[in-house]
């Protein structure tokens, strides 16, 4: 199935939501928006994952990123879920992002978010567990693809905006290593030589000693 | 850019790799195979990511799973890598998973394993870090695209194979919620009654009271 990826830009879609008509551009605006779909309302991982999202809005608020949750349910619907994901909780997180209604389907098959395993009552397709990072820039900048089984776990979803942010905050002159959590060291990229990484990073840098001698992998100091 | 994505069968390439050539229907055979991609041998992100994954390979190994790498430098490279990937491990951990080699880049083409956004000192596309997860009907069943200036999570990627585990061991009737850890409780799928629910879950479940009162969301005990 041919599908957004990576680098691609979002299609400028608008769409009905919970807080009126969205159009996906004019959303992301000049930040980061995670756009995460769930095959559909009132359904058990789904209500676990929009209540565990509403638990970390303020933590991707207080980075600057929005979200934007979307099914092929409509908004009358997804009010009434509202209810259960908000009690699910206990009460302590409101569900304050939007989601999209695509009762259509033509909006999840353009965000590459269609699960084929998974049909509706009426064999109609839902949509997979697919989030998408979109940038300023309106292109995808990392996605995650669940199947319905398997609900998300925003932690890392977390953990990936953040070296993203790291990165862009460089202009991609960092990046952060496997298992990288925001405070720990981060590694200069290739492009970088050994004299511009010293003006970055006035404090310095650590080049690991390995076989090759090619001192390719440099640490920098922690890196926010 | 068309690419392959969830419920995709993977194309049945024949590769070199640092084990032989290698067909990937082959290797897959009627298990599960984690297929991840990197952008370049002797780059800083790679290489963590690479010693991370060699120390989750007997974690993998225990479930039946296997490991496939993938990059675009040829396979006397990526034998030369091993030596430092194996020597930042500090030796804990050798390589024991074959890194395929596509110097052509057709294989990261069909596996939707390109970063448009990284090119090489030639100008050709490099892989981005892909992970697809492929299942014994050599189907794609999760994939994670992540950009070169963000190293993968391995701790994220076990969690995710062992809820795809537990789902397929109880043939779909059970998913896991949000931020679930395996030794976590399941819930009951949608298309489960309540009367096979009991029978599957003799020691029982609980419903979340939730505003609808519609019943949906239902944790079982323990699943392993």
């Amino acid at each position: 199935m041919p599908g957004l990826t990576i680098g691609d830009t979002v299609p400028n879609l608008e769409l009905d939501s919970t807080h009126g008509k969205i159009r996906i551009h004019d959303y992301v605006g000049d930040g980061y928006t995670i756009i995460f779909s769930h095959p559909a309302d009132f359904t058990p991982v789904c209500t676990t994952e929009m209540a565990a999202m509403a638990g970390y809005a303020k933590e991707f608020e207080k980075r600057g990123v929005k979200l934007l949750g979307i099914s092929c349910d409509d908004v009358e619907s997804h009010r009434e879920w509202t209810k259960d994901i908000e009690a699910y909780g206990g009460g302590k997180h409101k569900v304050t992002y939007p989601i999209l209604a695509d009762p259509g389907r033509d909006a999840i098959r353009q965000l590459n978010m269609v699960d084929p395993d998974e049909k509706d009552a009426k064999g109609v397709s839902l949509p997979s567990r697919a989030l998408h990072v979109v940038g300023p820039d309106k292109a995808v900048k990392l996605s995650f693809l669940y199947p319905a089984t398997t609900g998300r776990n925003m932690e890392e979803v977390l953990r990936a905006v953040d070296s993203l942010l790291t990165a862009a905050k460089h202009g991609g002159k960092v990046a952060t290593p496997a298992n990288w959590k925001p405070g720990e060291c981060a590694v200069i990229a290739p492009g970088v030589s050994d004299e511009e990484a010293r003006k970055m990073f006035p404090q310095g840098f650590e080049t690991a000693d390995l076989p090759s001698k090619k001192g390719y992998l440099r640490f920098t100091k922690r890196v926010t």
